[in-house]
């Protein structure tokens, strides 16, 4: 993290040389944990031509925060997008808590206990926020940041930089649990639940934020077999997933009983894609950072009128939160983005 | 509350004269904060020929202690039940704290500011936690308590009685919101919000819970046209509800754009005479004590194996949670109970 620009300023440097080139495919950066789900949304989103990846930037969760960047760097080069940025972001939660990889759920490399190849390539420069800065001035309005794991990262360019939340175009964050239990425990979603401060600073920045939680995420489950027709489908992508995905399915069977898998990270990047397959509810979110409902996020439904006294969703910015989703739609576009021959 | 027995001994003093007679009626300790929707569940309470009222304990939370057991004997006179006694509760939670009543929603006197007379009778000699503690033990497995408020005197009794949570035949609480929003705040209901830690005692006590939520009672709603139909039924008890709900019902204009009320306190009672009209879920529910979730209740729904590190909601007793309500047959229930004449 030494390249850090720790005043917050603009390092231009960390501006990918691309980014400026005409697209009409929504340019996207990934923060994320890469993680197994993660590894499906990453290889999906280079095989979907509505969305171009400018870079990724990692961060502590289902892995270390180092282990994340290793397996970005993996991930892309399996896809053979080798000139794509990944910059490392925070390895710890705003609190400074040292964290605790889900290695139970991913594998002690994150990825399923496969031994992935170390990649050839190595991280960029600039650090996650830093990087996330530099492009969202640089392109103001037009870059959507894709978050799957804890968003530190992006809290961190909040706080650092005033203007990055009315000048990142949205963030789609895969977290929280609206009306429905939680993953670590009733209370909480694991991405939440690893950094509730950063959440309630991302709901409550005033940026466009999309949140998908648990509530949609576990309602898409690709079955044992639909598993099965991915590895069988003959691609590079598909054959991957198949083969990732397994220490994931056992860890489905043992915590939840379910033949398959709840598709998190695929979903929410599919909210990127078209998130006119879920449905939107607007409305102020926040997050407990202590006590036993420890990064429970609760939405205001907007039903009733508070009293005077006011209390903490009062007089903040709003949020669109999926509270529906078209699953068999989102589940289709999911398999067809992994079993597509790679782009 | 100098009667009180501190040693939370079983004082027989405090058992009703008649509770042992033979009655095929189930048996039952309302536990209440009048209150305007309280006093309407009281009422039709001793209309219900399912339910033979023993007592009734007071508690602060709509109302001051005091003034909630001035309008307890006050509603025991409208209905003629003189001899019913009515054991005055804890002044403040288990925390110290001193209460906050909500005159805002229920009027400075509780009932609407409809100047009720003062009562003749007054409140028996014990505190309500000893008159609940020698009742359970007199009649152990046989009365229920209803409980409306704030749940301190069930908590202390519990806490004082080691035997109490298995000689109570049943407690039905007023309380709490799954799912769903709070009406103190989007994270918690009422009557959970005054005593979050003596909801939390009850909820682990391992006594048989029947749990009535904001997710249920906000989908009994009685309309302006409903209530005039009760005021116009010429029976006592509507004449008396039409004039106090006035209050209630301006204030649900002003908070939830409502034409009408929810019926909480009645939909609770309801569950007591006749709990098919919910359908239950068992699961370990835990409160949230502190932090932006103060009042949260929590649900397990027992769909997940958590690890093995455990967390406040594993190893701990069930409770049943009303999720779903037959609004339309409750509501009849209710209509049905306070418009006929009374017994």
């Amino acid at each position: 993290m030494e390249n850090k620009s720790a005043s917050g300023s603009v390092d231009t440097n960390a501006v990918p040389e691309d980014v400026t080139r005409e697209s009409k495919a929504k340019k996207i950066i990934i923060d994320t944990d890469p993680g197994i789900d993660d590894a499906m949304a990453i290889l999906m989103a280079f095989n979907s031509p509505e969305l171009e990846v400018l870079g990724l930037t990692t961060v502590f969760g289902n892995v270390t925060t180092a282990l994340a960047t290793t397996n970005a760097l993996h991930l892309c080069e399996v896809a053979g997008q080798h000139a794509i940025p990944v910059a490392q972001g925070e390895p710890r939660p705003l609190s400074g808590e040292e964290p605790l990889p889900a290695d139970f759920v991913h594998g002690t490399d994150g990825l399923g206990n496969t031994n992935p190849a170390a990649p050839s390539g190595r991280a960029h420069e600039s650090a996650a926020v830093d990087f996330l800065i530099a492009a969202v001035n640089k392109l103001p309005g037009e870059i959507t940041v894709v978050a799957l794991g804890p968003c530190t990262n992006i809290a961190k360019a909040i706080q650092l930089d005033p203007s990055f939340a009315k000048k990142v175009a949205q963030i789609v964050f895969l977290g929280g649990c609206f009306f429905r239990s939680g993953n670590v425990n009733p209370a909480c979603e694991a991405n939440v639940f690893c950094d509730p401060k950063a959440a309630d600073v991302v709901f409550t920045s005033g940026a466009d934020v999309l949140v998908v939680g648990l509530n949609v995420t576990e309602r898409v489950v690709l079955t044992t077999s639909d598993l099965e027709r991915i590895g069988n489908s003959g691609t590079k992508f598909g054959r991957y997933i198949a083969e990732v995905v397994k220490f994931y399915a056992e860890w489905h069977l043992k915590s939840d009983h379910l033949q398959g898998i709840f598709v998190h990270d695929p979903s929410a990047m599919t909210a990127a894609i078209d998130p006119s397959l879920f449905s939107w509810k607007e409305g102020v979110v926040r997050v407990a950072e202590t006590g036993l409902c420890r990064g429970h996020t609760l939405l205001d439904m907007g039903t009733k009128k508070w009293g005077e006294n006011g209390n903490p969703w009062v007089d903040q910015p709003k949020v669109k939160v999926a509270l529906d989703v078209r699953a068999e739609e989102v589940k289709r576009l999911i398999m067809n983005r992994l079993m597509s021959e790679t782009t």
